[in-house]
């Protein structure tokens, strides 16, 4: 165990510290699968989605009882392209390549692992910029609002139609976690293990007010048109850019910025004279500037609104009157929650919440804080605690599952 | 002592606890003054202002020899109007009217305040809004940049002009508190206290990543216009409002939103269900949307601009290579810092660098840190212990400057 979190081991499986051995690796090249419901899917808001298109990965092989399958949710702007290099695109790496591959903390050689992207998402699962068959254009502003609960539900169908009853572990990120910790709530006895990372029970209103803003820039572009700016061939750029950058700043600490970029100056003149205008001066503008541009070239306006609507939805207690250890009790699952001490998107108080729910129902937790200093993002970066937290986990369930 | 930071007392200066007897009051119906300066003022940039006007207010009456005039410096959306009600609007109260007046804790029986409204502002100093005389037209973009520095230099002729050598106190919150420095050091003989509240020497990499996300919001609001919006008619409200969105909530603390907002839904049905769309939801949307919309008609964009980038650019210690112990060594006030526990803008440890480098200089200083819920907002609101501790040290520069 000393081992396991010494951070000179982040990739190695070896029993034998030192002998300079590692196991991991890429699960290489993927190729994206589609899945057709022609299911009707009644959603929470009460309206029907007649069928609907998953755009799935998986990685490793499921075994022949089929238990060793586990689900990786997506936050709000990743998607199904979990692990791996893209086929389309030999420059695109899955967002949680350093977490799941051969001898990696989800360990391909033992898992089968399914990334799946969610409906209302823009990465080839049914979203707003789909065509709709009804009226072959882009669904648009009728896209239907879409919640944390419906996704488990479309989730779900897929698991059926692979034939995994249950699933080793259901496990996710920031909004992915939200998604694991209500398959745990809606389908217990699916799940044997719910791993929840940097989340949170319910969004506070600062979290909230967040994403109103990115919303209202969004909603107030003149290039929104109203959700259906694909008949009109623009893209409202502008909004979203401001959308991206404001949940840029969200993502990461104050100390994390000031590290990176502090009041570094941009290209300075010799004498270190500032310009005196509104052009970039600061590095952090030049950063900022970059990630909401490149974010508005390939990400969906809609889906940024549908998502972040689905994190304000989300909220599981809601129905019990707030009462979370009310709302967790029918879980059969083991937990393992992580979070992140310099998260002020979703701090460790948060998890925390879900820890004593947990606790109060005598439910199996396993929690690790991590004093890590990146902030929200911390959840998607290779720290060796942190891994090596999952690493343990995983090890524990793959003994479970194994057959060997 | 102990009286003083008695809750109960919030308003009184009465010695005897407990009679009930407040001495508190308004400064009553104020009008604004306005002064023209025809000489140049050279600003930081280099660019020349060939003429300004400041709008100002006076409160209480200048002692004979001039030492007990206060100058109170203001933030970003406020203006000169500190106290009192306006002559021109019976429902505009000053935005410091807690703070000053008739035996409030800067007390206008004692003192001669001076509100003065910054060149770049909105509210009657010379602006981008305002006619140029060369061209009979808005400055709009052509509107120098300038800094905490180019104010305090405009501040120095209206006291020139007022006739006051030396202010008994230069006092502001946030951005005013960063003028009040800058005053120190600028021209130390001319500063017998320096009260900085909520404030920083230097914004950090989020802070300048939250104005930069507001300025591009304006920016790349078409009805910008690039600045010359007043040309066209038209103002850049979408823009504003979302900066202003994102302004309010970093004006918050995280807690001081959850009690205030939580999780309240704004006008819910009788099932409580959910409308599942973008409009309002959350009671937090709404009272940002309500804050947006409502300052977008009377602020304005240029001003916005130029204001953040006048915070962006403060940094007293760059010329000193980040010596704040150096920078502050010129200084000849006694100073009074106060920070609040929950300001997470600007959070106590930015105050506590100011206090640590005037230690350095053996510079005498008072520091209170607040336990206040309100966060950056809590230098504005009515706190006793806040109001108690800058009551007390404006007694003893009362007991500095009276000749009775």
């Amino acid at each position: 165990m000393v081992n396991a979190i010494d951070p000179q081991l982040t990739c190695s499986d070896s029993p034998n510290p030192g002998t300079g051995s590692t196991a991991c690796g890429s699960v290489g090249v993927v190729k994206t699968q589609y899945f057709e419901f022609d299911e009707p899917l009644r959603l929470s808001s009460g309206q029907v989605l007649e069928r609907y298109t998953l755009a799935v990965h998986t990685y490793g092989t499921l075994n022949p009882d089929k238990s060793n399958a586990v689900l990786i949710c997506h936050a709000l702007n990743a998607s199904h392209h979990v692990a791996g290099i893209s086929a389309d695109d030999p420059n695109e790496i899955g967002w949680w390549d350093n977490m799941v591959g051969p001898g990696k903390p989800v360990d391909t050689d033992k898992f089968f692992v399914i990334g799946v992207n969610n409906i209302g998402s823009c990465f080839g699962s049914t979203g707003p910029a789909s065509i709709r068959s009804e009226t072959g254009k882009p669904w648009g502003a009728a896209f239907p609002v879409v919640t944390v609960e419906d996704w488990v539900m479309a989730q779900a169908r897929l698991a059926d139609r692979l034939g995994i009853e249950r699933f080793a572990a259901v496990m996710g990120g920031s909004l992915g976690g939200m998604q694991a910790l209500s398959w745990s709530i809606t389908c217990p006895e699916r799940v044997a293990n719910c791993v929840v990372i940097a989340s949170t029970p319910r969004l506070s209103a600062q979290n909230i007010g967040f994403n109103e803003v990115a919303r209202r820039a969004i909603i107030t572009d003149p290039e929104f048109h109203g959700g259906d700016y694909y008949a009109h061939g623009v893209v409202p750029k502008r909004g979203l850019s401001v959308a991206r950058m404001i949940g840029h700043i969200t993502y990461l600490s104050d100390d994390d910025m000031a590290e990176k970029f502090g009041r570094a100056q941009r290209a300075p003149a010799e004498d270190g004279a500032w310009r005196y205008g509104f052009d970039v001066e600061f590095e952090v503008e030049s950063y900022l500037r970059y990630q909401g541009e490149k974010f508005s070239k390939y990400f969906d306006a809609n889906t940024y609104l549908l998502i972040t609507r689905a994190l304000d939805y989300f909220d599981p207690a809601r129905s019990s009157g707030g009462d979370l250890t009310k709302a967790l009790a029918p879980t059969e699952a083991s937990f393992l929650l992580v979070s992140f001490a310099t998260d002020w998107r979703f701090p460790p108080a948060r998890s925390r919440e879900i820890v004593k729910a947990l606790l109060n129902n005598a439910t199996p937790v396993t929690y690790a804080e991590i004093d890590a200093p990146h902030g929200h993002d911390a959840f998607l970066l290779d720290d060796a605690r942190y891994h090596a937290v999952v690493r343990e986990y995983f090890k524990r369930i793959a003994k479970e599952v194994s057959h060997d």
